[in-house]
């Protein structure tokens, strides 16, 4: 698959996903700022990843996309939730996010944190009340989501974060943050899409689903710290050197630029290996490439 | 029933509920200090009002304890990080609650915000995966907790309260405001007391377990406003006075601290008259009782 093709699928999911998270908002002038601030976020123009992975897996197991996109929604809220309280000045206190300011510098920091609260809890509501699949999937993939954003997962990846930066992290501590605070909402991404097509814990495909997505979220942050490093500030829409600055713990500081690289790579190609079998896969494995070979 | 067997019944209830909320946390050293602050305030010595009425309403339309439990866990979580965000710099700035230093006091602005972050997601782990239930009681307890501590509801409330302390509120928003702020979450406690025993959204004891847990939440606010005006510092364990202070609209903008009791007693007689017909109800009346006559 061409990165043409590829960016042209991206932008066709983008589309539906937006179009299905503009329906959970209902009007109400006492709320208009609150309102305002979630959508603000939620339709900052993001790429989606994560509800692509979510169709993408429902699709590739037999499902309906229509099954799949109150689970994909879910997801996209719950990361624009992160972004928003990972932006918050007591936090990493960003000015902007993909060249626009942040939440709070635009509706007030606790503006900023309610919106993140209602998007964390509206994303319970819709995966709990996905109608396509019935109470049984929805149940085991509010349980699944909700482990795989919190304490346990991206909430505990965010407090090694937050401690990395006062002291000097191991490789294996790394790793360990990284699979928690981006690789476990990718996870939960993906497997919300098997879950929503009918595959259950225990069918030997779901293994297939978390391998693949573990490798990518772990891909996906090597490339991160790599173009952190090589990357131009102007293509990228954010600023560069920033760990080096910060003096934080990243995969440089084990590795090589190119041994980072290489390591990514190798991580891009075992997500392939998990997945190609299935047909129709040419979508997931073009993604896992573009993760690992991106320039932003 | 007299106040000194209710106390009995809150006590055991309140141990009960710790109990099963300390299961839910497995010691991990790189999360330390998210999961000591999740506990700091989890384990701060609350009424736990909202877990006896899940529990409560559980028993009383023939449901086990066991049944309710995670559920009222659920809430507990929910009503905890509420209070831990609603404490932060950015919204209240409170340094005490309950007679004890705030959360991010003690453990700094961003661990208490993930630590709020990591409740509200905790709860819903909690909630869908209520074995005692089964998937569909589950799913939809999901959604109606997620609805009421949302954008449409508890987290909605508190942008109104935000809002309402820059412009004076009329009555009808005063009462939203509370009604989304403090109600919806109490409505939740008992609503998912009632599911947990097999009770159904179209049943019509649901309507009389909403009836309740509406009355007795307004008229809580009501008191609330009350003990701020007439409350004794010492009792109360928080300072008295705010309200004014801040010119805040309260109930007592509206009524006179006669009128506003009235008005309690009121709400707390219709929740009483919606629950009384069932066998059983004797805790719950003495909640409502307590509620509006309580000095703290």
């Amino acid at each position: 698959m061409t990165e043409e093709i590829l960016e042209l699928l991206m932008h066709r999911n983008a589309v539906i996903t937006e179009e299905a998270l503009k329906k959970y908002y209902v009007e109400d002038e006492d709320l208009k700022s609150l309102l305002d601030a979630e959508r603000y976020s939620l339709f900052a123009g993001g790429k989606r990843i994560r509800p692509l992975l979510t169709v993408e897996f429902c699709k590739l197991f037999g499902g309906d996309e229509e099954a799949a996109l109150p689970f994909a929604c879910a997801v996209e809220m719950i990361h624009t939730y992160s972004l928003i309280h990972d932006d918050l000045p007591c936090m990493d206190n960003d000015d902007l996010r993909r060249g626009k300011p942040t939440n709070h510098k635009v509706f007030g920091e606790s503006t900023a944190l309610l919106a993140g609260d209602a998007l964390l809890t509206g994303a319970f509501e819709v995966a709990a009340s996905n109608m396509a699949v019935g109470a049984e999937i929805s149940a085991k993939a509010v349980a699944y989501l909700a482990s795989c954003a919190g304490r346990y997962g991206m909430v505990g990846g965010q407090i090694m974060d937050l401690e990395g930066e006062k002291r000097k992290l191991s490789l294996d501590a790394l790793i360990k943050l990284h699979s928690l605070k981006t690789g476990a909402l990718i996870s939960a991404a993906a497997v919300l899409g098997a879950l929503a097509a009918g595959v259950s814990f225990t069918d030997p495909a779901m293994a297939d689903v978390v391998t693949y997505a573990e490798n990518i979220g772990l891909a996906f942050q090597i490339v991160d710290d790599i173009l952190d490093r090589t990357g131009d500030a102007a293509t990228l829409g954010k600023n560069v050197g920033v760990d080096a600055e910060h003096q934080k713990s990243t995969f440089l500081t084990f590795y090589s630029v190119e041994e980072a690289q290489f390591y990514a790579d190798r991580l891009t190609q075992e997500a392939i290996s998990a997945v190609r079998k299935y047909p129709g896969s040419e979508t997931l494995c073009a993604v896992a490439e573009w993760l690992s070979t991106r320039k932003k």
